[in-house]
């Protein structure tokens, strides 16, 4: 089968790699599209991600979906040819965090495109069985491909607690951005502000429904005012940005919650705790996401989220390089582009 | 001003009573519209609700809203002719349970209706101004009374705990059962199964989305059965049947979530918690509300909520008892009937 | 190896059994002290909990220790003859239970001595390796078995959410009841009230330090004194009687939580909801354990709880009759018989 | 009465002012004991914390107990010569942060020595007369005034969410973390750990039954390797040093929980989000306390907490500038220097 291969820092090449086939348990599947993460455009520039680092050849890509192409022993609730959304990290099931239903934060986890195990810029990827989410006949594959970033919103939703006619921000419109923001609105979000440098991505969350949408420079103030100078009652940071984090701090309302989505390519950073001590505010740090795939999946199917939304550009994956290039650039009006094969 | 006032077990009468004039931090509101809660027509046909007994006569009426006709000293954030639904109980602000934020389990109460609190049912009522608020233009003040039984659907869906895309159903739906259903829609409910044995009340369930209408002794089979056999994460119960606390247990999923919201007529029902404590079910009791009025408010405000779906028929002061008569024996369709003044 | 097998109502006999070996992730347990429960007595006099029915010849029992006597494939923490608390129950770790982290309501659950899984009273048992727990040298065999309702115990403490300085109650004081009392204490219990209708178990828990112990018939009034009439936060049912759960209610305060753990031997209890609903209670039923074990051996070896208290009996294995009637009359003082092999 | 005052930065004198008299439902206290906060010392030092800035002459202090002196009208729970613990702020009762139970974020606090707040560095105090809370004949009224500190840990605790077992780190043996130290344990801490640079604090900690106590700069390697790798479950940070937030960090478990108490004097610190959020860690800012006195008072009472440990120092009101240079300066073995009056 081919496959896309970091073979050092900014050298993809397409190789052709041996089909891998199911253990006991597993399924196969042919993978018919994936999306371009920041996190792999990270790993092509920079060849690593804080303490994960690239050091041998490496498939990058894990936001991927396709239709299963062989069962290993034992699977009975899967059969060849379904469509699946690939739920990307298979954990260990018996470290003490997997046990207690945390399995994001699994010891020994399994996570597609993640050194070094190789992901999914290939044309088949091996999973267990019920980590391959069957997607219904009206959803796309591209689509069914974001069902990962959509799980990452709505697993930052569910950490956050946040209540019907909660006030919420969302800082960085990105894919998770954007999914974040429409599960916020679907769990019952009352006013909503969204933030980004970018104002296409503004436009995007305006389509979806978003009631203000902001420059960074201008949110704070904004927001304030727009809140009577209380503030809002969630923030999602999902820009990754070096000073969002204080942002937060600034627009969130007392006995509030920040909820830090975003991965910031540096590694330190200044903010004054001493804001969101006055406030007693509530910090919930985002891991990927644990048991919200199937829910990911029924809320897109339902029509309550639009996976279509960040979808901007489509590549075959002997353009892979081009697409990277791309949405490491902002260019076009990308936000997500989709590699299909 | 004129009040309908219980003089004894089925007897009310129009009498007229002084004008209540507002103190520090209160105000007088001039009712506008007052709904016949199914607790009204209790303490009109039984003179008592639980360990709650009519001993003198008393005006009714709980569920209410106007517009301000007085202001008492020192409140500067309201004016007179503002429009406003009254949160029909004001809590004494000091006892343990206001402290920590219950106050709708204080210890001295103040509640419109409740023996021996004079209620809604007259022209004027008098109320802290914190607990008159402000409408919108856009709300006529019969849906503005309805906040109240919202209220009441807003915060059992908050004490619920429920997440985006669970399943949900809702037992009773009366005007609480509709509000419910609607505030869990508005919190991201997945699948929603409606029962009551009305099926008009059913068909108004339809028309604001409820996935299945349910006639409650079809509904546990047909509600397991569209589950596949798990139940749904979240019931709330809110018919005050005899029989639904056991219908919850047995309709609810392992590890899922049971909320009785309604008031059963006869003290004493039996259950089988066995089925419950192999789900290992937690089961919260919902009383009256708090801090959830504003919300209820800007949620139907927003057009999160439709005040109106519950809304059947009006009646002037004079018509009273026709009403509670009406409202008693489920006739002419009525979910609820509203007393104007 | 030799096993007291159930063979019909009431009828227990000692059998040659082929002795197990374990598989790949397991070990095989020399079994050496099992705690006669409840539910065990319960299978032998009726054939039945509920609905697990006993329909083939089952050994019983499930609260167990001893020495891992053999390794399975792969097991690399753990060594022949170590000394190990069993946790009886090994979930499938693939359900969306188990995934969540409530493996305790797998949906297909492997539990020792529930038909038709065999249980503890036999020689061998074989189980997953991360299911033997390592015990300390000071804790002895006997009393590593009572990791089991100790187990139970912390379980409840946990899903009551209690804080401390929280009053507590616990109806019943038999073997669950005395290690609930112990963590509630452990959990920082403020006032504690224990009720039981043998005077010699309340006994035990006031060696335990309980605060008053006191007759069922008493409790409610004197609990209700001695609080000032405002009940206690938190209620742990462990008695399984037929009117406990009603005394929950009326001994709870205003926004109180009541966890159910004991099994009543009556399917149908008659409750008053009303007074649970009008102090707007949490109820929280308890379905075995999970995630608790490990802490169970810690809290006993760190000597925060005592699991000698409740140890009143030993007997060998061909007594096993005798020792199951012992506790189903309530004879001579009897808490926790132990079988010793 | 005699009263310290703040005249501008590090002046301080004793003067002369009127006494002050109870309104409605107030009390004037007879203050006996008030501690040095080390926020008296930064107002002294600096003359602000943060925002907060003394702009007129002040009287500072917080810490205090005395006897009731002087019932206002309505008082009918408390009586002249009553000895009381004095909560320190009294919050308005009718924002949205008091209606909700979190009146520690009250908009319109009144809170003692907090600029433009006199506070009680002076013989008569008057509060609300549920704020002067009634202690036990046992407890001296210095120890009374250390209520204050073990409130703010006994709130951290409560936010904490701790569960029994849980592994616990303080940082931060001063007062406040001496008195978390011993919250947490009350809620059953398993493992714990506790670091400051100052020798004579870490062996008050050990005395009060502390695990490890640890140099800062060997903390982090000292915890790793005692938890075999995996961390604390529970961080509190009381040092409010520059670079404990990422220490919390370092040493906190996977999806475990930092709380930060501590207050920095540098309003800017240095973080790295990667690690906290690579863990899913929890993180809860604490402001102040709410609704824990009386539960501080009863754990005190009831011996779970050693008021005492931290009172090093006494001093009547005329040397309170050395008192405060004591404090500033870690002088003699500080921890806690009283004033008495």
């Amino acid at each position: 089968m081919k496959a896309a291969v970091l073979q050092k820092i900014q050298v993809l090449t397409i190789e052709e790699r041996p089909q891998p086939h199911p253990g006991p348990g597993e399924v196969s599947v042919r993978v018919r599209a994936v999306g371009v993460c920041g996190s792999d455009v990270h790993y092509y520039q920079d060849g690593r991600i804080g303490t994960q680092v690239v050091t041998a050849p490496l498939v990058l890509g894990h936001e991927c979906a396709g239709e299963i192409a062989e069962l290993g022993e034992g699977v009975t609730d899967r059969h060849v040819g379904q469509r699946v959304a690939v739920e990307p990290g298979v954990p260990c099931r018996h470290c003490d965090m997997c046990k207690i239903g945390k399995y994001n934060l699994c010891y020994d986890m399994v996570f597609l495109g993640t050194p070094p195990i190789d992901g999914a810029y290939r044309e088949y990827v091996v999973t267990a069985a019920d980590f391959a989410h069957p997607i219904p006949d009206s959803m796309r594959l591209d689509q069914a491909a974001m069902c990962e970033p959509l799980a990452v919103g709505l697993h930052a939703v569910n950490l956050s607690g946040m209540k019907p006619g909660d006030s919420v921000a969302v800082l960085g419109a990105g894919s998770i951005g954007l999914y974040t923001l429409q599960c916020a609105m679907t769990a019952g979000a009352g006013a909503t502000f969204v933030t980004d440098p970018l104002r296409y991505r503004l436009d995007i969350a305006k389509r979806l429904g978003a009631g203000r949408t902001l420059a960074p420079e201008e949110a704070t103030e904004a927001i304030m005012e727009a809140t009577g100078g209380s503030g809002v009652d969630v923030v999602f940071e999902a820009a990754g940005a070096l000073d969002t984090p204080q942002q937060c701090f600034d627009i969130a309302a007392r006995g509030g919650t920040v909820v830090f989505i975003g991965i910031c390519s540096r590694d330190v950073q200044e903010v004054q705790f001493g804001i969101a001590r006055r406030k007693e505010l509530t910090i919930k740090l985002v891991r990927r996401f644990a048991n919200v795939y199937p829910r990911s999946v029924a809320l897109a199917a339902g029509g309550r989220v639009d996976l279509q939304c960040a979808i901007t550009h489509h590549f075959p994956l002997g353009d892979i390089a081009e697409a990277f290039r791309l949405v490491e650039n902002y260019e076009d009006g990308v936000v997500k582009a989709i590699i299909e094969m």
